[in-house]
């Protein structure tokens, strides 16, 4: 059996060695050529998948390690039976650390003692929206959830779901939908002129859904005028090619690497894994943990003496903390639009490894009941 | 023997307990009364000591936990044959600390794989200077020390020292003068319109001496030009009575807490027990370290994979991150002048117990020589 792959899919020796051959192709540049005699093909976001390349092919099973699958012309691979399966959520948790680390620094800079006295309201409620709720009820957050499409899916048999003008009333807002432009509740340019009027000096507003979700140039005239709340965005409109005014004017910038952990990139290589198995009818033995190499942080230690506050702080920082990647995207916004464009995707070309908060031992020596919950709620591994 | 002692003096009675009995007193309205039949007195900043407080006394040795003698009559007291000790350099380490966690976050900031390729000109070379000169030094950076009070007395034995305008060079400038305006060095508005001048936007001006030694009408002027450095500033003009315009314009803003570690607070109390059993003839038996509480963070482990800069990065700041401090001091400049001015009191009053790096044990399991080098340096309790 020949699988044919993207290279930079990570540990493709580790899941599919023993499941056939091999051939490692360059995402970017991969040809009808390349696929032809191969039964299974494996690509991330950079493939285009259709007729084009997959015509003549043996290929009967497509996978794509990503959550994305706007790439793939998912009817004309139906048409042909060929099989199709992505990689849904694999980076939410990814994402929702992202968030995390980013509530943190605006308590701190609010001088709030105790986070969870920000409400937040989640905008999507899918994959990420959701596992970032999970975590932020457990942490004792008010959390406001906002999906229409959702809210009119499960009427009545769900939790309670709040528009998004009541959305908009939390302290910190966070927009986790996907880029829709002719649905019922498309989202394009959902946050635009009315809705960022509607937020005050108090509130944070964070977008790691899709860029264009937000009004850019709405967004450039409510952050000049006074009173403006602070925004912290890491998906942008027209990327590569991001507006270097708005990187100024917003209070924290980083270049979509929110679910840019490499747990979260493992994790799109298991799914793919799980479904080809399943498909093949091989039994799923394999789990991304095993493959994990060690992280650079392994352990910290508090003592009883440790604020709540403090040790959640000090420990997720350590994991990730987003000032750094504002850093380097403000440093590149340097010279020529195309150097600008080119120095973004670098920076998510060569993104450094980061690891999730599930990969530091967390040991607390005489803590409370409730530190241990909250630990524990972010996915850290615990030793008490 | 009778002790009287400033009540917020730490670690009175396991110092000087065994010595004789301690009369505590609010230092603010510590009086002749108060002191009378004491033989022994114990005070910070907040007391004038001279005539008016002890003529009368039976008082023969006299103890400040502090650098500071401002607040002392020194020559009242020679005159009387009163023994009077300081603590001069016990809260040096601290600033150095101050200044290594703002360099860490400058070099990020200017987007540096390596902070020791910041030079670093050192303005007043002295307990705190001199503490920092030898860590940055041990770390590897390209140091440069001006102190032409030192350089005049020292002329030819020791190192060399560099000019005002050599030392201005530097990527990073960090004052540690004391004030003085009336000798040949003097050093008020030392940094005025033309110092100003000479830094550019490539250049970090910190300054944790005195307030005054900077011109703050000049840098406000500078700051509002085209082309400013960043400054950080954690001693202003006129305390508590500072402008809070400055504090807009500063990148780094921190109310005069610099040396405000537990380790720096404890020393001075130390130093002057030293200094007393000298006096009465006692043995030297106590030290600071075995009265310090455990530190609430306690260790962390790296593993082999850990980059030098990341390490040094996570250690450093879950010791001490200055960008605490300034959120607090940004969010303290609002209301009167008189509320401002309360409120910056409150926060150097309050202030949260902090650690030294002395406090954290750093596993290191198979790193470089040289990272083992760096964390001794900067003073970590190091665990290979
Ligand atoms: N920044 C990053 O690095 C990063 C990483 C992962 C995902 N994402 C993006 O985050 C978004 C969400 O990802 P996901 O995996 O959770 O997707 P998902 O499909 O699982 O969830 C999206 C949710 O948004 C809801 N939604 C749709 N229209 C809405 C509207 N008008 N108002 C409110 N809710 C609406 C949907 O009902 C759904 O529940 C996607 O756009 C994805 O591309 C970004
Ligand atoms: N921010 C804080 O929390 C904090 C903590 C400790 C000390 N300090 C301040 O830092 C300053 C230095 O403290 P220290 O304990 O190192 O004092 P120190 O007396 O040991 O050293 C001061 C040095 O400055 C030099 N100096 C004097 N005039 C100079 C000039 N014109 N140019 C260059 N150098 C000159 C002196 O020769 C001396 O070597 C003091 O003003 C002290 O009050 C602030």
């Amino acid at each position: 059996m020949l699988i044919v792959a993207d290279e930079n899919i990570p540990l493709l020796d580790s899941f599919f060695g023993d499941i056939g051959d091999i051939r490692r192709v360059p995402g970017r540049s991969m040809n009808a050529e390349d696929v032809r005699d191969a039964d299974i093909l494996l690509v991330r976001s950079v493939t285009r998948v259709g007729r084009e390349l997959l015509e003549g092919s043996r290929v009967r099973f497509v996978g794509t390690a990503t959550i994305g699958t706007d790439h793939v012309d998912v009817d004309w691979l139906r048409e042909q039976g060929i099989y199709f399966s992505a990689a849904p959520g694999c980076n939410a948790n990814s994402v929702a650390e992202y968030v995390l680390s980013t509530l943190s620094l605006y308590a701190e800079r609010k001088g709030l003692a105790d986070w969870c006295d920000l409400s937040v309201g989640i905008v999507g409620v899918g994959n990420v929206g959701g596992q970032l709720a999970s975590m932020l009820g457990r942490l004792g957050f008010e959390v406001r959830l906002c999906d229409p499409p959702r809210e009119a899916q499960e009427a009545g048999q769900s939790g309670e779901f709040v528009s998004l003008a009541e959305a908009l009333e939390c302290d910190v807002v966070t927009l986790h939908t996907p880029l829709t432009r002719s649905s019922e509740h498309a989202t394009y340019h959902m946050i635009g002129a009315s809705a960022l009027a509607a937020l005050t000096s108090d509130q944070l507003l964070i977008n790691s859904g899709r860029g264009e979700v937000v009004d850019g140039a709405a967004l450039k005239q409510r952050l000049s005028a006074g009173d403006a709340p602070l925004v912290a965005l890491d998906v942008w409109e027209r990327e590569p090619r991001i507006e270097p005014d708005l990187v100024d004017l917003v209070w924290q910038a980083t270049p979509h690497i929110a679910g840019y952990s490499l747990e979260g990139k493992v994790q799109g290589t298991e799914m793919v894994y799980r479904a080809l198995s399943q498909f093949l009818g091989l039994p799923v033995r394999k789990k991304a943990g095993q493959f994990l190499p060690e992280p650079p942080l392994n352990k910290v230690s508090f003592t009883g003496s440790v604020e709540e506050g403090q040790a959640i702080r000090i420990a997720l920082r350590s994991c990730y903390d987003p000032r750094q990647d504002d850093a380097r995207l403000r440093l590149a916004m340097k010279g020529s639009l195309e150097e600008r464009a080119e120095a973004f995707d670098r920076l998510r070309r060569d993104y450094p490894v980061r690891r999730e908060c599930s990969s530091l031992k967390v040991q607390l020596k005489g803590s409370s009941r409730s530190l241990q919950d909250k630990f524990r709620a972010i996915g850290f591994k615990l030793k008490i």
